[in-house]
């Protein structure tokens, strides 16, 4: 009797034929799980949430409230696995971080942030200026700064008069538009602070900004801990369209991670969060209708209708943020179902408006983005690339996380393989970079033909443990061996064949051929590690000149620090989400057409280099 | 050993030398007071708040909880009294409800209130039309009925999916403004409904509008228990000025009273309080400030500087209002530290901006505000006129409730006293109209002389019990009397003194005679229930023609109702706020000569009928 455990949000699975201790299991599948005690059950630290969990020991009823042992919280150490398990590992519990893939290329943005800051002296009131304090307020701004100023925030009105006697009547007015969202005592002027925030499936990237330079002061990523309610969007939607209780739990556990993750970067940064006076938020639709709370049950069925497509802004109070009391929350809006806000992020930071020619932007994931700009036109669509690169449905996938294979290098004539791990650690497993490297070098030294394949006969070609089909061995150490399924290499098939079908029907719909492109921008964490001539390779993307590509890292995280510090961009990006032209792929006649090439790999790339 | 005890809300004093049951004083004063098992312990009816407070018996600790007892809960049938108390009577131990003086001249008012109710029949999403939720009912909006919605309350967001999917895309919209402040499956045109509210230092008043027709369904009054801490407007702002928990106590009381009527109101009328819409409120400017949570500690001290002046409009769920959830509240701006939005809406019922000639309103209260209209201009004013017309600081002095003598008749020849209290019960105090009668009449039959001093040799004079001082018998049942002292006269000469002498200033400023005076407007609970003739006769009125009077009854909830169902009387209240010149009598240097001779009588009352 075979089980299988998985780890996430690291992305691991390990098989198993006979009951065994979970933490053992997950130090022989390298997974880096905490343990001080060396497996007492005292030092608590290897803590794991498991579906479905023991019944719990003494140990764990003492360690956990009834709470979490509901939730399954056990202790690894304690917990015998004896059938399929989830296992998720909290960030508390893991030894080495992800590496969390949050770096971006910057672009300059001149500040015109929202929100400013401005100091005032004001006249003392009399019986003979008898004016209430906000009026006082707002006449001084007029006549100093030539800003008016039409209201103030309910809470800050509460504190205006404490404020203004307690200071001897100089303070620092906060204004955003025409409203006041705070005032200090004393001058405050340079104590004004932002935070992007780039909420990923997987991942939140966060970028504190000085709102005065535009300067990034610090850069975080975390994972996003829905993800032991479900890998990837359509799960994430399912789970939480199920009931509202599922919804707000989704909700609540992602606010959580953003409160802990602001609290950490400010103390980092020595910056007080109540100096946080705007916060900027981009995702995928579900991600951005799940952190809001809007209903998600609609975006994962046909016609995966939106519940709004507005930017919107919120006071983050309302919303559950910890930062300025008097604050805002602005999200952008999405574009559709399937194309979020990170999307329209990603393309304001390529400064797709302002370049010439033919271009393409491609965000690659779970569900990959694509937009087309030509003509004066912009067209997107989303495809269902799936979870392959990010290390689901591969045998040997997992995360880019330390021991993760992310470039293979098979020699075409003694077909030895070389690989690079991450952090140059023993090989774990594979990460979507790698696979896309061993694929594409399995292609070129022919191991794979174009149907996909894979050969017999080659080196390294073998039958499967207990099965028919073949499989490619990319590693051995020790007794842990890494492969290629057959499998796997179907899986990649039908993502990159995804990928390529939207990118062929944006340009049968433009009416435009691959040599008129001239560039492509690539971005996301995957996008970023990817080799685009590999990915040429496979056929995943045209065949394009190198020279075109560019990519940019997460291009999402840059754009919401573009939209945080520049109004201008912000009112580009609202313009830009009413211009794109969203195309439903599952509408369009040509797409079997097409997607039955795309899957196929391009022929003679035997003898490439 | 002679001690007090003061019974708020009812305003009634008993005094005691020796220790005695609490139950059997209120009973004996005229107090009533609900007791069902006879002071056995057993019913729980008779509690109230007593400070300062016996040990509570294992009866009470029993009853109340451990908050309610440190907060002073008892019952009055287990208390004995040996010293000064104050004892609070909860509304539900009250046997009689208080005369709640709401009753307001209705004014005509086209209905075009702010909130809209439109019915949509969608056309249902589908792969070839996958515009989101609010984007389609903001576009069927501009088509069906023309109307520009621009954004939507976040949390209408989340429930539009639902809705329309569960109700065959047929829902109801509510507008307000440019904002989708709800939705709702079906056709619910009907149930608008607003509340306006008018939010008095001893009183609140409720009406239920229907939005359509600018109707009242409901009209209702409750005691502000913001009275238990205080009486008057002075007492309530030094015990929120006090600390923060202090303003945040006040705030919860009066919170928790106003959703408790509107419960109330709402289950009466059958009305859901869901579809309450919108609501507004109006009340003095500590009242307005104290409910929005402001610091009130400034409006104590000169210059008497408020927090904000600004109209407000807050979401209903952010102050507490428990009535339609995306709803608003909107408050009217004060105009100055003692001139409220009580007295704005006040002018607006009276439609002092379409009245022709020279005009007066006048609000009498614990604060008198008076406003001349005159060539163009407003000017007000506010008089501390102190709570004696309220029946404080007045020996047999009590509200207008049930046994308080409300008009005294003297004949000049026999010196005989005829009195009416409210409901025709046995006399238990005097109200403020009564005493103004009182004093009247005893003005016109020479008992006072116009210095006020009262005349001894007169029938019914006497000496007070253990003192110098004289006093007048107005009224005798059984062991207990009812009489006029002379400090009770000084009291009212104050009183009717600074009213007199707001009234002269103004006049002077605008340069206006007594004589080109075209109308005064009454208003406020204790300014209808007056006779103005006597009201002129001790000279709280200047000599103006009977027939120019008008008595309003509650404007200020009829100009709150007025604000609720039109958008063209809410923007000229706003216009009204900032036209009103507020001046402050206390930086006047003609306030004192006229206030010296104000406080007197006018000469030769006698023979006057």
């Amino acid at each position: 009797m075979k089980f299988t455990i998985k780890f996430s949000p690291i992305g691991k699975r390990a098989m198993e034929n006979r009951p065994r201790l979970l933490l053992d299991i997950a130090r022989e599948a390298g997974v880096g799980l905490k343990s001080l005690c060396g497996g007492k059950g005292k030092c608590g630290k290897c803590k794991v949430i498991v579906n479905p969990a023991n019944e719990p020991t003494a140990v764990e009823r003492n360690l956990f409230t009834q709470d979490e042992i509901d939730e399954g919280y056990r202790l690894a150490c304690r917990t015998t696995v004896r059938e399929d398990t989830q296992v998720y590992i909290p960030p508390s519990s893991v030894t080495e971080k992800q590496k969390l893939q949050i770096w971006g290329k910057e672009i300059e943005v001149k500040p015109s942030p929202l929100v400013r800051k401005f100091f005032l002296h004001l006249l003392k009131a009399t019986l003979l200026d008898t004016k209430s304090d906000f009026q006082r307020i707002k006449e001084e701004l007029k006549r100093k700064y030539n800003v008016k100023v039409e209201s103030a925030d309910s809470k800050v009105l509460n504190i205006i008069g404490p404020t203004l006697r307690g200071s001897n009547w100089s303070i620092t007015a906060i204004v955003r538009g025409s409203e006041i969202i705070g005032v200090e005592p004393g001058k405050r002027k340079k104590e004004s602070f932002g935070i992007a925030i780039d909420l990923g499936t997987s991942r939140i990237a966060f970028y504190l900004v000085d709102l005065l330079t535009g300067k990034s002061i610090n850069i975080y990523g975390v994972t996003n801990p829905q993800i032991a309610y479900g890998e990837d969007v359509l799960s994430r939607i399912h789970y939480a369209g199920n009931t509202k209780t599922n919804l707000k739990k989704l909700k609540s556990e992602v606010l959580k991670a953003i409160n802990l993750a602001i609290k950490k970067i400010c103390r980092e940064s020595k910056v007080k969060r109540v100096d946080i006076l705007e916060v900027t938020l981009v995702g995928n639709t579900a991600m951005h209708h799940i952190f809001l709370g809007l209903p998600v049950k609609q975006l994962g069925r046909a016609p995966f209708t939106m519940a709004a497509n507005e930017s919107l802004e919120i006071k983050t109070r309302e919303v559950g943020l910890e930062v300025s009391p008097g604050g805002y929350i602005y999200l952008p809006p999405p574009i559709a179902g399937f194309v979020g806000s990170d999307h329209l992020a990603m393309l304001i930071a390529s400064g797709i408006e302002t370049k010439k020619g033919n271009l393409i932007a491609i965000d690659i994931g779970t569900n990959t983005e694509i937009a087309l700009k030509t003509k004066g036109r912009i067209i997107s669509c989303s495809c269902a690339s799936g979870p392959a690169f990010e290390g689901a449905h591969v045998k040997y996938g997992m995360r880019a996380a330390s021991g993760a294979i992310e470039r293979v290098n098979i020699d075409s004539k003694s077909l030895t393989v070389n690989v690079a791990t991450i952090d140059d650690r023993a090989p774990l497993g594979i990460c979507g970079s790698g696979i896309l490297d061993g694929i594409s070098e399995m292609l070129r030294v022919g191991i794979i033909d174009s149907s996909g394949k894979i050969n017999p006969g080659y080196r390294g070609v073998r039958k499967i443990k207990r099965g028919k089909s073949l499989e490619f061995l990319l590693a051995k150490k020790g007794r842990r061996e890494i492969t290629i399924t057959q499998q796997d290499v179907s899986e990649i098939q039908l993502a990159k064949g995804a990928i390529r079908t939207g990118i062929e029907i944006l340009l049968e719909e433009a009416d435009i051929k691959t040599q008129d492109i001239d560039r492509v921008i690539v971005g996301g964490a995957f996008g970023t590690y990817i080799d685009p001539l590999k990915a040429i390779r496979i056929g995943m993307f045209p065949e394009i000149d190198i020279g075109k590509f560019t990519q940019v890292g997460n291009a999402a995280g840059i754009g919401a620090k573009a939209i945080l510090i520049s109004q201008k961009l912000r009112e580009q990006a609202n313009q830009l989400a009413k211009r794109v032209e969203y195309l439903e792929l599952a509408t369009q006649s040509n797409f079997f057409k097409h997607f039955t090439r795309a899957i196929r790999f391009p022929k003679s790339q035997r003898g490439k280099v």
